[in-house]
């Protein structure tokens, strides 16, 4: 049975981006900081068509979630963002569902990714990719606002952090309201790397 | 020589307390939820004048915090939270450095607890602390200004991190001014206990 995951890297006050992130800088200033990790890795080159990279723990890690990952959710905004960056070979290489307000046709890129416009309930979407992941997990790429949708209604069984020992002191939230207070998480698994702590954490339900 | 640290309990999303925390609930609104994992602690327990409670993992961290620690420093807001709760014999038995801008008399309490109200600029405070502490390390209780304050004049060595995984939406930020964004953290030890993370990070000058 598909798990619901989420793979988010992290500072360690709380941002995925730092501020004004829009297309021309993505992850905000400063916010490549949060993604330094995992551009020498062996398994983040391959994933992004690369060759050569590092295997270490971090690597290891990674491919743990690419190998486990059968779909893709991810928000209109960080699609916006991103889709120029990722190009004909997303680093998808799944069915990548779009959460959007408006109605558009599907697009089929090289290396196995597939991007779906679906404007219906986020359960919805969940459950659709959930049956196009089959065996495996379905990732919940973000943006931080379709994450918060996810766990305020208990859609997500595990949430992996990247803590990434950088101070942002602004820019985009991982977590921001209070309507997610009364959401459980117990820390399942620990990876201290030198450069990054990996906790996973399981959601209570 | 003397080392400055700070030991601090945050939630996953940032805070150190919860919401409209004043003197009736010094850590705010659902804000005990932080410090849950110490009061079962037989080292916490000790150091409050009780007897009995577990010892682990967690436990022994905190010897260590103890140990280690040769005196304090805390901010005024804090010291006017905690007094009463702490009581006749309060738990540093140490010297304790409250930086405001009154002058006020020190105050010896029971148990090697002395209170002492320093009106200079806080690098002298932590130059006075040091020197109290002798060989020991001066540790930084709070409030979280008083943190940030030490990490923007480079005055801290080392900083645990109690990451406690829930999530409080609200409340006071342990971090929260982008003046501290080009301060280098170093992960140096993770300790992943059932309920809490433990990573210290070693603050790069």
């Amino acid at each position: 049975m598909a798990k619901v995951t989420c793979d988010m890297s992290m500072s360690l006050d709380g941002y995925i981006a730092g501020p004004r992130d829009d297309i021309k800088q993505p992850l905000g200033e400063c916010g490549e900081r949060l993604h330094e990790w995992v551009y020498t890795l062996e398994s983040w080159r391959r994933l992004h068509g690369l060759k050569g990279g590092e295997i270490n723990s971090d690597s290891e890690l990674l491919e743990e979630s690419i190998k486990s990952t059968g779909a893709v959710v991810m928000g209109r905004r960080m699609f916006s963002l991103g889709e120029r960056y990722w190009g004909h070979n997303p680093p998808f290489h799944n069915p990548v569902f779009i959460l959007t307000h408006e109605s558009r046709s599907s697009l089929m890129k090289e290396g196995g990714t597939t991007y779906t416009f679906f404007t219906g309930k986020i359960e919805e979407a969940i459950k659709q990719a959930k049956e196009a992941a089959q065996d495996k997990n379905v990732s919940i790429a973000g943006g931080a606002n379709v994450l918060q949708q996810c766990l305020e209604r208990h859609l997500v069984d595990e949430l992996q952090i990247h803590l990434v020992p950088v101070l942002l002191g602004n820019g985009r939230k991982l977590f921001e309201h209070s309507a997610q207070r009364g959401i459980e998480l117990r820390p399942e698994r620990v990876v201290a790397s030198p450069s990054v702590t990996h906790i996973r954490y399981r959601i209570i339900k």
